[in-house]
Protein backbone atom coordinates (compact mmCIF):
# COMPACT_ATOMS: atom_id res chain seq x y z
CA UNK A 1 0.00 0.00 0.00
CA UNK A 2 1.38 3.63 -0.80
CA UNK A 3 2.40 6.11 1.52
CA UNK A 4 1.42 9.85 0.79
CA UNK A 5 3.22 12.44 2.40
CA UNK A 6 1.01 14.71 4.44
CA UNK A 7 1.82 17.89 6.14
CA UNK A 8 0.04 19.88 9.49
CA UNK A 9 -1.61 22.65 7.22
CA UNK A 10 -3.87 23.67 10.60
CA UNK A 11 -4.19 23.63 13.96
CA UNK A 12 -7.79 24.38 15.78
CA UNK A 13 -7.10 25.15 19.38
CA UNK A 14 -10.20 25.93 21.55
CA UNK A 15 -10.46 26.04 25.24
CA UNK A 16 -13.88 25.71 25.58
CA UNK A 17 -13.63 22.03 24.64
CA UNK A 18 -11.16 19.16 24.97
CA UNK A 19 -12.10 18.23 21.56
CA UNK A 20 -8.50 20.27 19.71
CA UNK A 21 -8.22 19.53 15.62
CA UNK A 22 -5.32 19.12 13.42
CA UNK A 23 -5.37 19.05 9.89
CA UNK A 24 -3.21 16.67 7.65
CA UNK A 25 -2.81 18.31 4.17
CA UNK A 26 -1.31 16.05 1.28
CA UNK A 27 2.22 17.54 0.45
CA UNK A 28 1.92 19.33 -3.28
CA UNK A 29 -1.96 18.03 -3.05
CA UNK A 30 -5.42 19.38 -2.01
CA UNK A 31 -6.55 16.30 0.05
CA UNK A 32 -6.63 16.99 3.45
CA UNK A 33 -8.34 15.38 6.83
CA UNK A 34 -8.77 16.40 10.13
CA UNK A 35 -7.42 14.26 13.49
CA UNK A 36 -9.42 14.90 16.58
CA UNK A 37 -6.62 15.38 19.44
CA UNK A 38 -6.60 16.29 22.61
CA UNK A 39 -6.09 20.24 24.43
CA UNK A 40 -2.58 18.92 25.60
CA UNK A 41 -1.07 17.40 22.56
CA UNK A 42 -2.34 20.20 20.21
CA UNK A 43 -0.58 22.63 22.77
CA UNK A 44 2.32 20.79 22.73
CA UNK A 45 1.93 20.87 18.84
CA UNK A 46 1.24 24.61 18.66
CA UNK A 47 3.90 25.54 20.55
CA UNK A 48 7.29 23.27 19.11
CA UNK A 49 5.59 24.52 15.38
CA UNK A 50 5.79 28.32 16.58
CA UNK A 51 9.33 27.61 17.86
CA UNK A 52 8.06 28.28 21.51
CA UNK A 53 11.25 27.30 23.63
CA UNK A 54 11.47 25.98 27.40
CA UNK A 55 14.01 26.19 29.74
CA UNK A 56 13.20 22.52 30.91
CA UNK A 57 12.67 19.56 28.76
CA UNK A 58 8.70 18.82 28.04
CA UNK A 59 6.93 15.81 27.68
CA UNK A 60 7.06 14.96 24.05
CA UNK A 61 11.02 16.27 24.18
CA UNK A 62 11.61 13.76 26.95
CA UNK A 63 10.43 10.76 24.36
CA UNK A 64 12.76 12.71 21.79
CA UNK A 65 15.52 12.60 24.48
CA UNK A 66 15.11 9.06 25.47
CA UNK A 67 15.11 7.87 22.18
CA UNK A 68 18.68 9.93 21.46
CA UNK A 69 20.30 8.55 24.73
CA UNK A 70 19.29 5.39 23.81
CA UNK A 71 21.06 5.30 20.11
CA UNK A 72 18.03 5.14 18.11
CA UNK A 73 17.42 8.47 15.40
CA UNK A 74 13.35 9.03 14.70
CA UNK A 75 12.96 8.44 10.96
CA UNK A 76 9.57 9.50 10.39
CA UNK A 77 5.19 8.46 11.55
CA UNK A 78 3.26 6.65 9.85
CA UNK A 79 -0.53 6.92 10.34
CA UNK A 80 -1.46 3.37 8.50
CA UNK A 81 -5.38 2.37 10.11
CA UNK A 82 -8.45 3.90 10.68
CA UNK A 83 -10.86 2.08 13.04
CA UNK A 84 -14.04 3.33 14.44
CA UNK A 85 -12.89 7.03 14.11
CA UNK A 86 -9.70 6.52 15.53
CA UNK A 87 -6.31 6.79 13.62
CA UNK A 88 -3.54 4.55 14.55
CA UNK A 89 0.17 5.48 13.84
CA UNK A 90 3.46 4.25 14.17
CA UNK A 91 6.74 6.22 15.21
CA UNK A 92 9.73 4.24 13.01
CA UNK A 93 12.73 4.28 14.65
CA UNK A 94 15.90 3.44 13.28
CA UNK A 95 19.03 2.38 15.47
CA UNK A 96 21.61 0.57 13.42
CA UNK A 97 20.49 -1.56 10.71
CA UNK A 98 17.44 -2.41 12.67
CA UNK A 99 13.98 -0.53 11.50
CA UNK A 100 11.77 -0.35 14.86
CA UNK A 101 7.86 0.61 15.05
CA UNK A 102 6.46 2.27 18.50
CA UNK A 103 2.66 2.65 18.54
CA UNK A 104 1.66 5.81 19.10
CA UNK A 105 -1.44 7.89 18.74
CA UNK A 106 -1.32 10.83 16.05
CA UNK A 107 -0.78 13.12 18.66
CA UNK A 108 1.71 12.14 19.87
CA UNK A 109 3.69 10.72 17.10
CA UNK A 110 2.85 14.54 15.31
CA UNK A 111 4.13 16.80 18.09
CA UNK A 112 6.87 14.35 18.00
CA UNK A 113 7.44 14.91 14.05
CA UNK A 114 7.26 18.66 14.68
CA UNK A 115 9.84 18.45 17.36
CA UNK A 116 12.95 16.93 15.90
CA UNK A 117 14.97 18.61 13.42
CA UNK A 118 14.78 18.21 10.49
CA UNK A 119 10.99 17.60 11.25
CA UNK A 120 9.80 13.82 10.34
CA UNK A 121 7.93 12.91 7.13
CA UNK A 122 4.09 12.52 7.94
CA UNK A 123 3.33 9.15 5.95
CA UNK A 124 -0.07 8.14 5.60
CA UNK A 125 -1.23 4.79 3.61
CA UNK A 126 -3.58 5.81 0.79
CA UNK A 127 -6.78 3.66 2.09
CA UNK A 128 -6.57 5.18 5.29
CA UNK A 129 -6.34 8.86 3.67
CA UNK A 130 -9.39 7.54 1.12
CA UNK A 131 -11.72 6.66 4.19
CA UNK A 132 -10.64 9.53 6.17
CA UNK A 133 -11.99 11.84 3.35
CA UNK A 134 -15.07 9.21 3.07
CA UNK A 135 -16.00 9.88 6.22
CA UNK A 136 -15.85 13.67 6.35
CA UNK A 137 -17.73 13.50 3.20
CA UNK A 138 -20.81 11.57 3.82
CA UNK A 139 -23.09 12.64 1.46
CA UNK A 140 -20.81 12.65 -1.40
CA UNK B 1 25.56 12.69 48.93
CA UNK B 2 22.80 10.47 50.53
CA UNK B 3 19.24 9.81 48.10
CA UNK B 4 16.73 9.72 50.81
CA UNK B 5 13.41 7.38 49.25
CA UNK B 6 10.20 9.13 48.94
CA UNK B 7 6.81 8.63 47.93
CA UNK B 8 4.12 10.18 46.22
CA UNK B 9 1.94 11.42 49.53
CA UNK B 10 -0.59 13.87 47.80
CA UNK B 11 -1.81 15.14 44.59
CA UNK B 12 -3.82 18.31 44.81
CA UNK B 13 -5.58 19.45 41.42
CA UNK B 14 -7.55 22.61 40.86
CA UNK B 15 -9.34 23.13 37.87
CA UNK B 16 -9.02 26.79 38.39
CA UNK B 17 -5.29 27.51 37.81
CA UNK B 18 -2.67 25.45 35.88
CA UNK B 19 -0.48 25.32 39.49
CA UNK B 20 -1.29 21.60 40.21
CA UNK B 21 1.01 20.45 43.51
CA UNK B 22 2.13 16.86 44.32
CA UNK B 23 3.40 16.06 47.66
CA UNK B 24 6.62 13.79 48.65
CA UNK B 25 7.18 12.38 51.69
CA UNK B 26 10.07 10.02 52.59
CA UNK B 27 9.07 6.96 53.00
CA UNK B 28 8.53 5.56 56.90
CA UNK B 29 9.71 9.26 58.19
CA UNK B 30 7.63 12.90 58.25
CA UNK B 31 10.15 14.82 56.02
CA UNK B 32 7.91 15.86 53.14
CA UNK B 33 7.45 18.67 50.39
CA UNK B 34 5.32 19.78 47.72
CA UNK B 35 6.54 20.57 44.04
CA UNK B 36 4.05 22.32 41.72
CA UNK B 37 3.70 20.40 38.27
CA UNK B 38 1.38 21.56 35.37
CA UNK B 39 -2.24 19.93 34.77
CA UNK B 40 -1.34 17.70 31.83
CA UNK B 41 1.14 16.28 34.10
CA UNK B 42 -0.99 15.95 37.78
CA UNK B 43 -3.83 14.23 35.73
CA UNK B 44 -0.96 12.17 34.12
CA UNK B 45 -0.17 10.91 37.53
CA UNK B 46 -3.53 10.70 39.20
CA UNK B 47 -5.12 8.63 37.03
CA UNK B 48 -2.09 5.96 36.94
CA UNK B 49 -2.36 6.35 40.82
CA UNK B 50 -5.67 5.60 40.32
CA UNK B 51 -5.05 2.48 37.64
CA UNK B 52 -7.33 4.14 35.25
CA UNK B 53 -6.47 2.20 31.85
CA UNK B 54 -6.67 3.76 28.55
CA UNK B 55 -7.38 1.61 25.17
CA UNK B 56 -4.45 3.58 23.21
CA UNK B 57 -0.62 4.95 24.67
CA UNK B 58 -0.70 7.98 26.27
CA UNK B 59 1.87 10.22 26.15
CA UNK B 60 3.19 9.06 29.07
CA UNK B 61 3.23 5.83 28.39
CA UNK B 62 4.91 5.91 24.70
CA UNK B 63 8.38 7.32 26.73
CA UNK B 64 8.15 3.52 28.41
CA UNK B 65 7.51 1.57 25.43
CA UNK B 66 10.51 3.57 23.86
CA UNK B 67 12.98 3.04 26.61
CA UNK B 68 11.86 -0.81 26.45
CA UNK B 69 11.63 -1.37 22.84
CA UNK B 70 14.99 -0.06 22.61
CA UNK B 71 16.23 -2.70 25.37
CA UNK B 72 16.00 -0.05 27.85
CA UNK B 73 14.75 -0.76 31.87
CA UNK B 74 13.60 1.83 33.91
CA UNK B 75 15.20 1.54 36.99
CA UNK B 76 14.32 4.92 39.71
CA UNK B 77 14.02 8.31 39.52
CA UNK B 78 16.34 11.20 41.17
CA UNK B 79 15.56 14.46 42.21
CA UNK B 80 18.91 15.79 42.42
CA UNK B 81 19.06 19.52 42.80
CA UNK B 82 16.89 22.70 43.22
CA UNK B 83 17.82 25.68 41.47
CA UNK B 84 15.22 28.80 41.94
CA UNK B 85 12.59 26.83 42.77
CA UNK B 86 12.85 24.40 39.89
CA UNK B 87 13.47 20.86 41.00
CA UNK B 88 16.02 18.86 38.95
CA UNK B 89 15.24 14.93 38.15
CA UNK B 90 16.65 11.92 35.99
CA UNK B 91 15.24 8.98 35.21
CA UNK B 92 17.87 6.65 35.41
CA UNK B 93 17.46 3.68 32.56
CA UNK B 94 19.66 0.37 32.84
CA UNK B 95 20.66 -1.65 29.83
CA UNK B 96 22.63 -4.30 30.24
CA UNK B 97 25.75 -2.93 32.00
CA UNK B 98 25.42 0.80 31.44
CA UNK B 99 23.60 3.16 33.50
CA UNK B 100 22.15 5.86 31.72
CA UNK B 101 20.60 9.24 33.31
CA UNK B 102 17.84 11.10 31.46
CA UNK B 103 17.11 14.60 32.49
CA UNK B 104 13.78 15.07 32.96
CA UNK B 105 11.17 17.40 35.22
CA UNK B 106 10.04 15.96 38.29
CA UNK B 107 6.73 15.93 36.63
CA UNK B 108 7.53 13.80 34.16
CA UNK B 109 9.71 11.76 36.05
CA UNK B 110 6.77 11.00 38.47
CA UNK B 111 4.46 10.32 36.23
CA UNK B 112 6.51 7.15 34.87
CA UNK B 113 7.23 5.96 38.27
CA UNK B 114 4.11 5.14 38.96
CA UNK B 115 3.57 4.18 35.37
CA UNK B 116 5.83 1.34 35.38
CA UNK B 117 5.46 -1.94 37.45
CA UNK B 118 6.32 -2.68 39.77
CA UNK B 119 6.40 1.41 40.53
CA UNK B 120 9.82 2.82 40.60
CA UNK B 121 11.87 4.20 43.81
CA UNK B 122 11.78 7.95 43.86
CA UNK B 123 15.07 9.15 45.49
CA UNK B 124 15.99 12.52 46.70
CA UNK B 125 19.33 13.80 47.81
CA UNK B 126 19.87 14.59 51.29
CA UNK B 127 20.03 18.05 50.65
CA UNK B 128 17.59 18.95 48.24
CA UNK B 129 15.34 17.71 50.49
CA UNK B 130 16.83 19.86 53.10
CA UNK B 131 16.27 22.76 51.15
CA UNK B 132 13.01 22.28 50.13
CA UNK B 133 11.93 22.17 53.61
CA UNK B 134 13.74 25.10 55.13
CA UNK B 135 11.77 26.79 51.51
CA UNK B 136 8.34 25.61 52.54
CA UNK B 137 9.35 27.33 56.42
CA UNK B 138 10.80 30.04 55.62
CA UNK B 139 9.63 31.96 59.64
CA UNK B 140 11.06 28.62 61.19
Amino acid sequence: MALIPMELSRIVISEINNQQVIFLRETGGRREFPIIIGIFEATSIDRRVKGYDSPRPLTHDLICSAVELLGGVFQDVTIHRLEEQTYFASLRIRRGDELLELDARPSDAVAIAVSVRPMLAILVEEDVLEQAIAQEQPGK
